[in-house]
């Protein structure tokens, strides 16, 4: 193998290897909705960190800890009805080390009685049971 | 010098350059409310990574690039009464990297008309010019 071609072998390696990282970033959130959209909170609960650490951002509030996180989910989406369909789209992954990543997109809910939407920034770090989502900072849009 | 008094003359070391860091993350954040304060969008701007690439998240909408930013906030705030007083509380800075930092906390602002409040998420990495925020995410309370 000549130099050059060392040289384009080595980088689709490591590209390979960074699509296969944003892969398995993007597949927290692709499980997410998919469990979302089942009408399973718990289950979408499951692409965050579960720890006293985890730390959710909405509008002006904030909540601490996987626990209370789920059960605000649990109060705010009691129904069908209130969970609607849940979509991700405009996500854009950043690397900021091997193990830790931030993501931005835009969400949307597509209910009976509204369509709410807006922007989230994830922070992931990649812990022994996989990529988790350790901090949220979720807002809406139409403000 | 025991081992045990290496291992906590290294660990107040280790302290005190993560302290050090620390406060040169916050000293952008402090530097970004006195040039408010003081009536300068332009100066609250040099906490911002000069780059197309920097990123502006406000309940639903994302604004790319330093020009465009600057821009956005010139037009919102356009007076010293649109200005207002300017404070952040609240602060956490994690750092996820010897050079990048992400930094949550409370924005408010006090204004003869209203009162406006919410909360932030930074990403800020160290530039050869010092620490920067390439990143922001900022909510509005009260929603």
């Amino acid at each position: 193998m000549t130099r050059h071609g060392a040289g384009v072998f080595l980088a689709v390696v490591f590209f390979g290897c960074a699509a296969v990282q944003e892969q398995e970033v993007l597949d927290v959130l692709q499980a997410q909705v998919k469990a979302w959209n089942a009408g399973s909170v718990d289950g979408y609960m499951e692409g965050y960190w579960n720890s006293p650490d985890l730390t959710f951002v909405s509008g002006g509030t904030v909540t601490k800890g996987y626990d209370v996180v789920l059960e605000r989910y649990r109060r705010h989406y009691s129904s069908p009805e209130l969970m609607g369909t849940l979509s991700f789209s405009d996500e854009t992954v950043r690397f900021l080390s091997e193990s830790s990543a931030i993501v931005t997109g835009e969400w949307r809910l597509a209910r009976q009685l509204d369509h709410p939407w807006g922007r989230f920034t994830l922070l992931l770090h990649k812990k022994p049971e996989g990529w988790k989502i350790v901090y949220d900072h979720t807002s809406s849009g139409g403000q």
